[in-house]
């Protein structure tokens, strides 16, 4: 799903008047590409976002700026002034670099089942398979290799990159976004113990995914195990993130790459969930939680807030030293109240 | 690998009959689908296997349940009584959502390799390709997309999901169940130090997959570099494992979603490995071991037993004071040391 | 990519012209395969790389050994003497196990889009995908099921194995080994806030990977945001690895699997990464650091070193109570710091 080239370019006074920015300077200026302020050339726009490089502001090659009231003065650039600049520049950057259109129609090279239904203007890429019974949405784009099972649902404007899998019976909303290699539906780790062997619990339920959400490359989330696993609207997934059965994902959460929601978690709406995290089963987790990078959850949180586990690295000596420490931090904390008593003893003494 | 649609259905007494569980109530109720004690609908089957949801029994509009002895008694419903009902759910599940049929025969979009042999009943999805001298056996169904290398074989009745990997040589046994987007084969992380670069040292050793085994969406097992990784029978992976060249994965080995192993460890038989673990290369786990979430394992165990080591996320706050007090850990022991000794000293002095 | 079949074979006297090994004993012997010292059979070669496995040497069944000098004496085989035992058994193995090649050509069942140049000798796999404008060099291998994007380009004699998706624009150097599933290219996780929803970033960049390069089953690696995201040359990057939008590998670097390194991170040259460790975005990693497994990075490093920040397993019940006491570290260190003032005040009052 790479941008396209860029465009013919817009005025400065054109991308004020479509963004809602102020416009500081010259507005006939001509932008054809988005730059950083370290990188760019003449023809790109660049944008501070953040005042740890605002020195930049005064050696850009860029042709003009998007920046914050406070930082406007710094630059005699043409530029766009909004509180936000780096909503602007996403703004900007959608003008400037649309999705690239894929081709109406299917390709010769896909096999499409006789009993499938595709909107008007999909886009069916070489080698993608879609399965009987299945539903794709207008200007829907199934990329190269993907395949779709029996019965699954794609809505209208939603973009699969290459060798996505959709599996049957799966429902995906309008306007999602999905990378190469992501599994949707894949049967969970459903086993009951059978004497000494496994017995496979069948996994009836589906995956249900809203409007608006994005799934990263090689994520993984597997179908309910009897009722649906769910992914609300505006859901938001980094890649090589695993989803198990019945989990419940809330409208607006995004979550950061590597992590694991073990099944049948609910994660509430607008949360945060750092990259690598790693969330038991069975939990509940609120409305705008948000969890630091490599957090470890093992039992439901009660309240929103910002919470988090890891410890970074130290230099491998001091390391050594306190993880011996810290498989015996329970005898040190014995020490200290040892130490306690016998303190008070001598002062009860005196 | 979607269940079918509900069936016909099973009487009650026919269900008891064929799971052994005893029967409660009316045989004569018809139930054609599962559900959860929450979500049921009429005509459906559900169950009860933690008493924490004891009370849903009074209001599920399930049309039977399944239940254990102790329970029996909380539900007017007609039941199944059973020791273990989460294995008899697992049972009548399967009869009345059996694995969906594919169709056998070669897909015509399916490239399969002149010289490769293709067992009775099997079916070949679009997109597939089979190498040459690949073998696979009876009902052995290759999902869309799949690519089965040169000289692999696949065991009868073994399905593979849309988009799976099985490189060349590697042997897969028979009734396997592989997710979509597994990789099986790939070249393990074989380097020799050449001076100022790497040198790539081959991987001639292939994957070795039992019966009965599960492979998770996405998860990769290595081919061995020298002799062959191998995957014992009945071994269940969840999704997005990495397993390293030559390891040796026990009979009945369970391991949940996102564990990484690497390279040449030995994992015992009946295993349970939580979701995210990660263990270090060359280690040998006994039989019988049990590791909790996100466990990190870099020596050797001795003994079977349960085994931890995540540290579950606090506050913010207190995790910002605590990590650093981590990081000091070993002067904070000395200190009490330090303490202890003064206060010998203070007591000798009495 | 799996070797071949064993060749002819080699005399020993050519293994130590052609690696530089000294030759010790019969020169005449044929070997035809490599094995380990444990499992070998006559006409196979091992070697011996680790003290820890010398007492082999005395049983093993291979007509010949690679041994360090000082282990020459303890074997009565014919050997090939070298200072560095795996580097030599490396060359040796890729003499003896050449890699497979692939049939030179477009497989009838690929689909190469007629504005992309394939050089001579590439070889082009079944339901292999190449978009508009791309470029494959001479003798590249293009496996099943990859998707080449629009405009990307491959580096002479690369090798891709099936299911690899490079995406639209992106580069890979000469020479690369890329595992399947690998995506490269992907759009990278850019989210800008946007009321209650997030407004998706375009993600203009391309992936830019150098020479020599290795790249793991299912590994991921996202295309920049503004600029490129840049892989150097010689860079070894195991399976299901994780790499953000404009992060920078610096040469000769390499990482173990299931590592996860955040947006905008800058690792420095020859770095190695351990297995599973978690990177944070924006973070400068110096030349030459090395990282243990499942470290956590979560600052920048100032010096290169050995760094570490995993706590490995304990039995559960140590656990349990270690875990409890590391939540209250703080305290406990409160608790000290108290009564060593206590003793101060004890020992002042003498």
């Amino acid at each position: 799903m790479a941008p396209t080239d860029p465009t013919d370019g817009w005025s400065l006074a054109e991308l004020a008047r479509r963004t809602g920015a102020a416009l500081d300077g010259d507005g006939a200026v001509v932008v054809r590409r988005v730059g950083t302020l370290e990188k760019a050339q003449a023809g790109a726009i660049a944008f501070l976002a953040n005042s740890h490089y605002a020195s930049q502001l005064a050696t850009t090659r860029a042709s003009a700026v998007i920046v914050s009231p406070e930082h406007a003065a710094l630059t005699p650039l043409p530029r766009l002034v909004t509180p936000k600049p780096y909503l602007t520049y996403a703004r900007v950057a959608t003008l400037l670099h649309p999705s690239q259109g894929a081709e109406p129609g299917i390709h010769p090279a896909a096999f499409v089942d006789a009993t499938a239904t595709v909107g008007a203007g999909a886009s069916i890429g070489p080698h993608a398979t879609v399965g009987a019974g299945a539903t794709l949405g207008a200007e829907v784009v199934v990329g190269p290799g993907c395949a779709i099972g029996a019965g699954a649902s794609i809505g209208a404007r939603s973009r699969l990159a290459a060798n996505v899998v959709v599996c049957d019976a799966c429902v995906i909303g309008e306007d999602a976004l999905v990378q190469a290699g992501a599994v949707i539906g894949a049967d969970g780790f459903g086993l009951a113990e059978d004497g000494d062997r496994w017995l496979r619990v069948p996994q009836v339920g589906r995956v249900v995914v809203g409007d608006r959400v994005e799934i990263g490359a090689n994520t993984t989330i597997d179908r309910g195990a009897i009722d649906d696993t769910v992914i609300g609207n505006d859901v938001k997934l980094d890649n090589q993130i695993q989803i198990g059965h019945n989990c419940v994902i809330g409208d607006g959460t995004a979550i950061a790459g590597c992590t694991g929601i073990a099944g049948s978690t609910r994660i509430g709406r607008h949360c945060r969930i750092g990259g690598a995290a790693m969330i038991s089963g069975h939990l509940t987790i609120p409305d705008g939680t948000t969890l630091g990078g490599a957090a470890v959850v093992m039992s439901s949180i009660d309240a929103p807030g910002v919470y988090s586990s890891a410890f970074p690295v130290v230099p491998f000596a001091d390391w050594r030293r306190n993880m011996v420490r810290v498989r015996h931090l329970d005898q040190i904390a014995e020490r200290v109240a040892r130490v306690e008593r016998a303190l008070r003893d001598l002062s009860s003494d005196d």
